[in-house]
């Protein structure tokens, strides 16, 4: 494991990685214990497959606040924060009353109710181009009905995403997720299901534009998360987002944001907010659930009405979901509850953003101190400490992530991990919380120099 | 509305059309004004297609035990039972416990936990097909994983599904969903997506063969439910499931089966257990969860590995999740709790079985005895009753169901929900929960037979 380091400055680096190897297995051996079982019944030993970590994941037990604890006793502070969903922590009391509440009075009737109407009606308020939206499970699906959406409405073929860009396994945009971006993400998926994806350079407007040109005929959809996300928690600049959406009108296509990530996160109104967007159709999840699963397809009426299957023949409708669970009330609930929250406390979005700002700074001065030359990305509560490569000044797409020291990266995430009770899932963005204060950044930022001193005669290679 | 039956007996059908809708309207005010509210938010009101029937779904408030309870203040005896996924009812006490417990320990962990492994044992103790799994959060994403695990084992294309199969809203398998089949399921779906899906018509050993036997050299897998779930409620013959599996094993391909209707429904160890069938891959979903979003696909351990990550190149993975809340501990606990109490009262399913008998035979019975020609399929605690058109003598495919009588079953169950506050999702099955008794089921018989004589002289048409 970590072998590129290895190979490099071999025994220093082993006798590092093991130190941090050593610490963490001495301190989750039933984690250990149990992730051997799993791998056994498992693929990977989990079910979503980023949360793999060598030499193996610690086995959660429960979280609450700020704090995620694993059957060894360990209690770590979690930036992972259940895949960026928790902006008010682990399980704060506004969604454990309504779920305690709620769960007496059924967790799903397979019928509207009056809590989806609640929640359908803030998330208008809040983000008015919502004019219309379907309730989906998961992100996954709440992206796929968009792309659905923006063909029929336009009745064109070609979806352009971003390289890096992440919307889930959908087969629908399983395409240039990882680097290099032109090989298929997999087996299994067929070509023909993917002809008509091409893949944009993240902030390139020149590139991006060119490859559009291209197909602008056949173009029916311009899918972008404002915030380059799980391909390295990059924000998009304003200019590329508005020559994205500018080509995306004048091509008579839609232009889709994908806020699962940065919606209710940035800002209670979304990215879109933040950019002055207008995007024709949005999706969202995550926070939107208050931690229970949920996504949601939203955008303007003329598009979402397609979906409306009253006295349509099946030619003429646009059939997309929700699903079984869709519109369930303890996600709605949840989601409602954290949601109300967030629109009573907006001061919350300054405050995480000053936090956000005082741990990207204070990370990359403690490391540049150390010689380790980084940079960390994001936007508000969310960041990310890319080890650059010589050369390389700045980190503004995923080609560029791809070619910055990721071993070093989850060595680094992983050192906070076993050395210092921090959770990052190596190599992945981490969010701020309302539960997290400015003593738990000093501590990451503390931890971060401490680690830097360890690795900064492996980052001069 | 119900045009159909207005056509042919204009003025008694009007005239009871009305009687029924005039009473639900009565009683359902609240419900009326909501859903037109909701309607200008929500496409069809309600964020899946199925949940909206004429004039308008009531609202749900809340769900307990058997019964649903509107916004109106009216109770239901609810067949309809969230989607099937609710077989011990609305909220029963081990779900509603250990949501209470849970809550307040996190509601999504985003990194493996035991209950996940706890899970995955007890599946595969249940079921010893399920050498290996992965959690996914919805049905439609399980199916969807089964279908590109089964293209990259096979290195294949070809998919066959059933005739009315219904597999969820991923891309993959919106084919042939709806009569007429050979007609696309709705605009936005693009011919290539579905290139390589043929439909087999079920229960039709010679027409299927036929169809996979002109394919058979692309095969990747045949996919079906065991028993035909939202086309119609009819099981499959042995034989005809044995010929597809047997086929499937001819043809190198893999034989899936979908049990996330039938899975822990129809047995403690699925269909598959009742028909002795042996699936490469199957799908579980619905009461696996316990009332909360779940999906998962299980299978051999030489397919599923395929999924595993861990040193795999790009190319060589088959990149499947998970997604953001798989494995979420509320779900996973939900499941459990439901799944324990099953194992530890396995009467449960006979007195469902024999509680199913009594309904298919006691609706037959009198509706026939009032010269209404029915038949209600099903098995066990899945029920759905027929109208047969001239001619028609039994109900063993999609194609039957689409020449019945269905707006004359859809009026039959809008008269259960508005006359005798029993509900079911018009034209969709049943399913009986331990919460039902022999009384209900008289009730249900009972009503049934009221409906008869209403409606006796517009079947005679």
């Amino acid at each position: 494991m970590y072998q590129h380091i290895r190979d490099v400055q071999e025994q220093q680096a082993s006798r590092l990685v093991s130190r941090y190897i050593k610490h963490y297995e001495s301190k989750t051996k039933r984690s250990k214990q149990l992730f051997g079982h799993a791998s056994s019944i498992i693929p990977s030993g989990t079910s979503h497959n980023i949360r793999y970590f060598e030499p193996y994941p610690f086995f959660a037990r429960m979280a609450s606040g700020k704090y995620i604890y694993d059957v060894d006793g360990n209690a770590y502070t979690d930036y992972w924060m259940g895949h960026w969903s928790l902006i008010l922590g682990h399980s704060p009391k506004v969604v454990v009353d309504v779920l305690r509440d709620r769960a007496v009075e059924g967790t799903i009737f397979g019928t509207v109710n009056e809590h989806a109407l609640r929640l359908a009606e803030l998330i208008r308020k809040l983000m008015p181009r919502a004019e219309m939206l379907r309730f989906a499970s998961t992100g996954s699906e709440a992206t796929m009905y968009a792309v659905r959406l923006a063909r029929a409405y336009t009745g064109k073929r070609m979806v352009a995403k971003i390289e890096g860009g992440w919307h889930g396994f959908n087969t629908d945009l399983m395409h240039s997720v990882n680097y290099p971006f032109h090989e298929p993400e997999g087996k299994g998926i067929l070509e023909e299901e993917l002809r008509y994806v091409v893949a944009l350079p993240f902030n390139d407007i020149h590139g991006s534009i060119s490859i559009l040109d291209g197909v602008k005929d056949d173009l029916a959809c311009i899918i972008v998360e404002p915030l380059l996300g799980g391909a390295g928690c990059i924000p998009a600049d304003r200019d590329y987002l508005y020559a994205l959406q500018e080509h995306a009108r004048k091509s008579s296509a839609l232009f889709i944001l994908d806020e699962i990530v940065t919606g209710f996160r940035l800002s209670l109104h979304g990215a879109q907010h933040i950019y002055s967007l207008e995007p024709d159709l949005f999706t969202l999840g995550k926070i939107a659930g208050g931690g229970l699963p949920i996504g949601i397809v939203c955008g303007l009426k003329d598009i979402m009405s397609l979906a409306d299957v009253r006295g349509k023949s099946k030619g003429d409708r646009v059939s997309i979901g929700g699903g079984t669970y869709s519109e369930n009330p303890l996600s709605i609930s949840a989601g409602l509850a954290v949601l109300d929250h967030l629109a009573r406390n907006p001061y919350i979005y300054s405050r995480l953003e000053v936090l956000g700002d005082e741990v990207r700074r204070g990370i990359d001065k403690v490391m540049s101190e150390h010689g380790v030359r980084v940079k960390s990305t994001g936007m508000g509560s969310l960041f990310l400490t890319h080890f650059l490569s010589d050369g390389v000044e700045d980190v503004k797409s995923a080609r560029d992530v791809a070619i910055c020291n990721i071993e070093m990266q989850r060595l680094y995430h992983f050192a906070l991990l076993s050395m210092y009770d921090i959770f990052f899932l190596p190599s992945k963005l981490g969010a701020i919380s309302t539960e997290h204060d400015s003593i738990d950044i000093r501590r990451l930022v503390d931890a971060s120099e401490r680690i830097a001193g360890d690795i900064a005669y492996l980052n001069v290679i």
